[in-house]
C-alpha cells in the first residue's frame, strides 16, 4: 500500500554516489557548527576549541561479508577499522565508536561474544572507546552499523577537495592485496562447497588473506604527519579502489592527475597471485578495493618531509583538469584511468 | 565454518538490556574526553567548551516497521525523531544526524526519494543537518541506522542515574496512544489482507495513528526547561513503555518510585480505543512504547517552575530503593509495577 508504484527508476541507473547526491542535494545546512556535511570521508563539526569528525558505515551479510569464511571476531575488528580509516583520512584521531547490530535468531550469545571480541581488540589497538549502539533482531542475516567520532585541531583537518595543480600524489602501503585475498577465499569456498572433506590451506597466502579479513587503518601515518609538521593538501581513504578514489579526489578538487604505474605500490605476494589468477596486477591495484590505505597530495615543497617516511609512495602529480586523469604505464603508454568502484546495488528479492 | 558451534545460548535468555550489558561489560574507557559511554540515552563527549552528545538507533523492516501501512515518508521522519528524542532526553539540542540505509532492489529511486522527503521534513522541523551516511544494498528488506549528534553546556547535561529520594517524577505529553495506533493499523491490515477490496478508514482515529506513524520529539520542553532555568535531576525518553523506563531510571539511580495512576496522562482517544480493544488503558500507558515523551525527575523546590508549564504531568515521587517501584491505583490499591519492555528478539530464520 505504501510504496509509490507510479514510476520506477532502478537505483543501478544512478550508481551509489549518484544516488546519494540525488537524494541529499536539497538538504540545506542550517547550523553554523556544521562545517562539512555530506561529501567527504567524514562530516566535520565545530565544537568550539576542536573539530569533531564523524563517519558511519554499514556492513550487510551477503553483500559485504560472507560468514562461510569470515570469522566473527575478524568481522567485528574490520567493522571498526573501516570507520577509523575514514577518520584518519580527515587527518583526525578517532576517539569513540558506536556500534549497532541487527541479527537473526541464528546467532547465539556466544557468536555475538566473538564479534564483540573483535570490536574490543580494535578499540584496544586504536585507543578508541565503544560508547553506544543498539542491538535488535532482524528477520534474516546480520547487519552492522558503526559510527566513529574523532577530533582534530581546526587548522589540521584535510578534505578531499583541496588538491592543487603541481601537488604530488602519494599513497601509503600497498594496493590490491585485499582484493586478491578475497579471490583466494572465494576460490576455497567453491572447493569446500563441491567437496566439504577438503580443508583449505591458507597459510601460504596469509598476507593476502589477512589484508582481506583483518585490515588495519593507517593511524601511524597520521602520527608521522604530525611529527613531520606535514599537513597534506588533500586526502581520502582507499576503500573502493585506487582508481575510484583518484577520481573522487580530482573531481572534488577540480583537477586532473598523472600517475606513474611504476609508482603504484604492489606487494610481491599480490603480484604473484594476480598472475596466478590470470589478472593484471595493476588492474587489481587500481580497482581492487578494501585496501584502507590513504591517498593524499602534498605541496611540492613538502617533499623533504615525506621522502624518508617508510611506507609512503609518491606515484604521480596533480595536473590541470583539462589534462584528465591518466596512467603512464611501465611500457611507456599513456591511458586514461577509468573509475571502477564497487557496485553493491545488485541484490535480489 | 566461522560460527562457534560448541555452546549455544539463545539471546532471549538475556533479553536486550542484559545482552548489551553482557557484551560490553569488559570494554574499558580510555579517552578522558569520554564522559559517558554505554548506559544512557546518549553518549557524552567532552569537546572542550561544550559537551557533544551522540545517540544511535537501528530500524529493521519486519521488526520495527511494516511497509504495508507505513508510508516511506513517515518512516524517514520517524527514524530521525526516535534519535532526536534520545538527545533531548540528555537535556541537549540535536544539531546533526547521519543516516545509513541498506535496501533490496525492490526499492526504486522514487521510493527512496519518499523516504528522504521524510528525513528532510524532520531535519527542517527540528533544525538539524543531515551530514553523512552510507547507502548499500541488502539481500532482503530495508534497514535504517541513524546517529544523532547534539550539544549542551557542561552543567546542563541530565543523566538517568541521578534521581534522588524526594524528587518528583514528571512526564511530558500523554502515553499509550502510539501503541493503540499500532493496534488499529494491525487490525486494518488484517481486514485488508482478508478482503483487499475494503479500504481502511483511519480518519476517525487520526490522533492515535499519527502518534504511531509520525511521532514528534519533545524539543519545546527542553526549551521550556531552559527558559524556566530548570535542570531536571534525571531524565530518560519513553521509547519502550513508561514502566520499563521507570525501571531503568530507578535501577540506574539506586532508588524506588511511587506512581499515582491518576497522574499518568492518557489521551481520551487512547482511553476509548483501549476499552474498544478490551484492554486496560493504564496497561497501554505503562507498557505500550513508542511514545517518545520524556520521563524526568525534579528537586521538590523546583515544583514552582513546572507547575504552569503546559503538557507536563507530575505523577509520582522518588522513594528509597527498598520501597520498590509501585503504582497507587485509582481504586486505592498498591501494586508493584512490572517492566514489560519490547522484546524484539523473536526473529526467525
Amino acid at each position: 500500500m505504501a510504496e509509490n508504484t507510479e514510476k520506477r527508476t532502478d537505483v543501478n541507473e544512478l550508481g551509489e554516489f549518484g544516488l546519494i547526491e540525488h537524494l541529499t542535494k536539497r538538504f540545506p545546512i542550517k547550523n553554523k557548527s556544521t562545517i562539512k556535511g555530506i561529501g567527504d570521508d567524514a562530516a566535520v563539526i565545530d565544537s568550539g576549541k576542536m573539530m569533531t569528525v564523524v563517519s558511519t558505515d554499514m556492513l550487510v551479510e551477503g553483500i559485504h561479508f560472507d560468514l562461510m569464511y569470515t570469522p566473527l571476531k575478524h568481522l567485528g575488528y574490520k567493522s571498526v577499522i573501516v570507520n577509523l580509516s575514514d577518520i584518519y583520512a580527515m587527518n583526525a584521531m578517532p576517539k569513540q565508536v558506536t556500534m549497532s547490530l541487527a541479527f537473526s535468531n541464528r546467532f547465539s550469545v556466544e557468536a555475538l561474544e566473538e564479534l564483540y571480541q573483535g570490536v574490543e581488540a580494535a578499540c584496544a589497538q586504536y585507543d578508541v572507546d565503544l560508547v553506544g549502539g543498539d542491538t535488535t533482531s532482524s528477520p534474516r542475516g546480520l547487519i552492522i552499523s558503526v559510527t566513529a567520532i574523532g577530533e582534530a585541531e581546526k587548522d589540521k583537518i584535510v578534505y578531499r577537495n583541496t588538491a592543487k595543480v603541481g601537488d604530488l600524489m602519494c599513497v601509503t602501503g600497498d594496493l590490491g592485496a585485499a582484493y586478491l585475498g578475497l579471490q583466494i577465499l572465494e576460490r576455497e569456498k567453491q572447493i569446500y562447497l563441491s567437496n566439504p572433506g577438503v580443508q583449505p590451506d591458507l597459510e601460504e597466502q596469509s598476507y593476502l588473506v589477512r589484508r582481506q579479513l583483518k585490515p588495519e587503518a593507517r593511524r601511524e601515518m597520521i602520527k608521522e604527519f604530525s611529527k613531520a609538521e606535514l599537513v597534506p593538501t588533500s586526502m581520502i581513504d582507499i576503500s573502493d579502489g585506487l582508481a575510484s578514489e583518484i577520481f573522487h579526489l580530482c573531481k572534488e578538487s577540480g583537477v586532473g592527475a598523472f600517475v606513474e604505474e611504476s609508482g603504484v605500490p604492489i606487494h610481491p605476494d599480490a603480484e604473484m597471485m594476480a598472475i596466478k589468477f590470470q589478472m593484471d596486477p595493476i588492474t587489481c591495484a587500481l580497482s581492487g578495493g578494501e585496501d584502507y590505505e590513504l591517498l593524499f597530495t602534498i605541496a611540492p615543497e613538502d617533499i623533504e618531509k615525506v621522502k624518508f617516511l617508510p611506507g609512503i609512495y609518491i606515484m604521480g602529480e596533480i595536473v590541470e583538469a583539462s589534462e584528465g586523469i591518466k596512467l603512464h604505464t611501465k611500457g611507456g603508454n599513456i591511458h586514461p584511468i577509468k573509475a571502477q568502484g564497487w557496485n553493491h546495488f545488485k541484490g535480489n528479492e
